[in-house]
């Protein structure tokens, strides 16, 4: 882009000496290009230095340059400022001299495109002055049309309005046939700049470059090649963004799209072909069976029997729960473990007598996931949806023989590794791991030593009964009670693991019944 | 970089849904990687959302990044928030990507760049929550160390300070050996990047990046391999910014560099050999001519005494003028032109007498701008040491030979096109010109046809007065003037033409005195 800048004081022209300076510092053989924005103090220093430059043998060609589309077409001389589109001047002159052109080509390129840009500004905020009270010339609730970068007035205030009214006004601005200030007509192809004036959010200007290229298609009819979004000039701590319109061919296209080491020319996307801005419709999953499809089962076999009497155990004890698991939790965090617990286990009740295809434990595990998922909202309610679903995916990784009980065991296992992986705790962190975890323990043990499995589910849950217990003597470390003092904890067991010991307990007393009765 | 991002609302985690979209709709044979930000919305989201995919048969991998350096080491399990450095990880796993490498190797590789880098904030000002008012939680003069980026509170709030010290902070923080959360020492290389939060200038962001780059340098010991400055991930509206370290090496640079479309990435600048950031120290003209070897000639040939009298007499005739001008300017300007003029006389005066080297009428020219730039200030003095500036470069390129009359007329054009050319005015517009350039069209006419040069300059001077006096019936078109009403103007002329066609008519009357005496 530019082999140097010239920086004067904050929004003052820099002296003639500093620009000689850097003049004498990088100019070669080939000679030195000065881009200038039309400012009158920039034009007379710039203008004195270069003179200076060329009375000591240095080849030197100036361009000033007016982008602003904002003011009427001037009476005077002062003629148009030079904005953001600069920058794009800027890039082209950088390209043809990288591109080895000699500085007359350089400057006539450079010229060109500083006739076929054209800019206007929007301002919801006036720009800090270093050392002075920041002006409240704009009101609240106000903007700015066409403002200054260097806290100029703009050419008018206007109440705040929705960002694709101001960027109407602004293209109809710049493109205006009747000020002709760019030559750029239906049909024509354009790229487009977006500029920040500071402090605006990139996703604020993101939004306005999202309402601007449409309307270049749309309403002026132009082939929008290429956006550049970013904040490339800014004024201090303004808050608003400029528009930009170049007209593009496809020598000016190519020396845009060239290389450069300067670290903030963006990589500009197509406007006409935007590659992963449109909406992403949800697809739909890669499972054949519905949803809609389920439904209980007209007969269960045994298997179905006793899931369906593990499940209606389970729900209900967390149903009888609820008071008791509100109260724990009202002293060690936000008080509605037990009600969301309830919410969870009636959807159960209520969805396991409609659809659940209980012959097929994997798919009725997966069920309960979708009950919870829609029902019962929070953290838990989502760690409990991780626990069914990846205790779904083990068991059906399984699916080939009957559901035994060691298959159950490593559903568990499943489940509680992915609570633990994405929730974040281990045992011992006062959650529902620390019923769950001494469970697993002794469901393995006991199965290894080839216990009766409705014995095994049973004695295991004792273990969770008596891990959730020992909640009271742990220090939170994650969710709400991490904040609650260990003295206070010391009086209540962790809701979540108690509500996990009940259900668990529950199902396998159920269990165990079953087995008896058949 | 990445492939898709899964948005959610402002500050919150998106709906497993939406990430189930994202994953289905990207998702090729070689399978997908989750890069997901420590936060515990996040972590539950996002892994219901991979247990699923896995489930429809998707390969998924997942990493959670969390590259805070603020808090202390957590007892909890929440651990480190992530923050910018994420964006690192997503480049090197993007870039990693493209090169071809399996799931595995790819989230490999991320995962290694997400356990070497370390991340610090600070914010001038609380974010923007949309539709609520924003917090004033951090008061005016206060600064929040360490914070999140979801307007979540900081570790510490301290009084504002100059940007070294916070920087200075912060790098502690990151590198600290105590809580030793990047593997970073003494003799490594790093990458650094300096992240805006939203509404912070990029001005301010390279004031940063330039104070980090040499404390990592001097007081780490540590090689800054890249350097990226932008506002990459940000909150919203909000002032501040944050500093990530990453430890670099060889592969991991080369992701970095990896092209890539994403419009923010920025070409990294090395931080060991900075370009142009260094100062450019004020070069030498490339004159060998000093100006404290000039002198007043010890003896004067006739044409510097005829130059030495048009000086003086052309001075004394602004000097003289002072009250007048400024009386006129008061009508139609600031009333300085009077002043201002007179210090740029007295000025030539003396500087004539120590040092203007009169027998060489181009240096003594450019002699005079000297005096003229030392002194007058303004838009008026810069204007006439454009004027002599090239004034000189006219005469010196005619140096040859005796300077004739001709010589001086054409260094008065070639004045003329450099005022204009570099201040935007021409004739009719009511400034200096409007004496000189009709001044230019009789001098050249009578020289054309001939007449005895003095009585040519004394003519072409009447000229110029004539034409000072026309500015009364002139519309200004530049400068302050321009404000003023058309029946006010018509009532004054123009001090700038009115000054100038009064030391022109002095000075050529004074020549022609010379003449006739000689």
């Amino acid at each position: 882009m530019l082999t140097a800048s010239i920086c004067g004081d904050v929004f003052a022209s820099p002296p003639v000496d500093s620009i000689l300076a850097g003049i004498r510092a990088v100019t070669g053989p080939m000679g030195c290009l000065l881009i200038v924005m039309n400012y009158t103090g920039d034009r007379l220093n710039f203008g004195l230095a270069a003179e200076q430059a060329r009375s000591e043998g240095y080849k030197i060609e100036t361009l000033i340059v007016g982008d602003d589309c904002a003011l009427p077409p001037p009476r005077g001389i002062a003629g148009r400022r030079g904005l953001a589109g600069t920058i794009l001047v800027n890039k082209v002159a950088g390209a043809a001299a990288a591109a080895g052109l000699s500085l007359a080509d350089v400057a006539s390129e450079a010229k060109r495109a500083s006739e076929v840009v054209g800019t206007m500004g929007v301002a919801l905020s006036v720009c800090t002055l270093p050392g002075q009270v920041t002006s409240d010339r704009l009101g609240p609730g106000k903007i700015e049309l066409g403002l200054g970068i260097h806290g100029e007035p703009g050419a008018a205030v206007a109440d705040l309005q929705p960002v694709d009214v101001v960027v109407s006004h602004a293209l109809k601005e710049i493109l205006s046939p009747e000020t002709n200030y760019v030559p750029i007509t239906r049909g024509n192809r354009v790229v487009l700049m977006i500029n920040g004036l500071g402090a605006t959010p990139v996703m604020e200007l993101m939004i306005a470059a999202g309402k601007t290229v449409p309307k270049l298609q749309l309403d002026f009819g132009l082939a929008v090649e290429r956006v550049y979004t970013g904040s490339f000039m800014t004024s201090l701590d303004m808050a608003g963004f400029s528009i930009s319109i170049m007209k593009a061919d496809q020598t000016l296209l190519q020396r845009l799209d060239a290389t450069t080491k300067a670290p903030h020319w963006p990589v500009g996307s197509a406007g006409n072909r935007p590659p992963a801005k449109i909406p992403v419709p949800l697809p739909p999953s890669r499972l054949t069976k519905s949803e809609e499809s389920l439904s209980r089962p007209l007969q269960l076999n045994e298997q179905g029997r006793i899931l369906e009497a593990a499940i209606e155990a389970a729900a209900n004890a967390v149903i009888d729960m609820r008071d008791c698991l509100n109260d724990w939790d009202s002293k060690v965090g936000d008080g509605d473990c037990g009600s969301t617990m309830y919410r969870g286990a009636t959807a159960i009740l209520d969805d396991m007598k409609k659809y659940y295809p209980l012959n097929d434990a994997a798919e009725t595990v997966n069920e309960i996931g979708s009950s919870i998922r829609r029902t019962m909202g929070g953290t838990s309610g989502v760690l409990y949806n991780i626990f069914c679903k990846a205790a779904y995916a083990q068991l059906k990784a399984n699916s080939d023989s009957a559901v035994t009980a060691n298959k159950w065991a490593e559903a568990l296992e499943a489940a509680i590794a992915a609570v633990s992986k994405y929730g974040g705790a281990s045992g011992g962190c006062r959650t529902l791991l620390d019923a769950l975890i001494p469970a697993l323990a002794v469901l393995k043990e006991r199965l290894a030593a080839a216990d009766d499995s409705s014995t095994a589910f049973v004695l295991s849950s004792e273990a969770a009964l008596a891990g959730a217990e020992s909640t009271k003597d742990m220090q939170a470390q994650a969710g709400r009670s991490s904040y609650v003092s260990a003295g206070v904890l010391a009086t209540v067991p962790d809701p979540g693991a108690m509500a996990a010991a009940a259900w668990y307990r529950a199902a396998a007393l159920a269990v165990m019944d079953k087995y008896q009765a058949s």
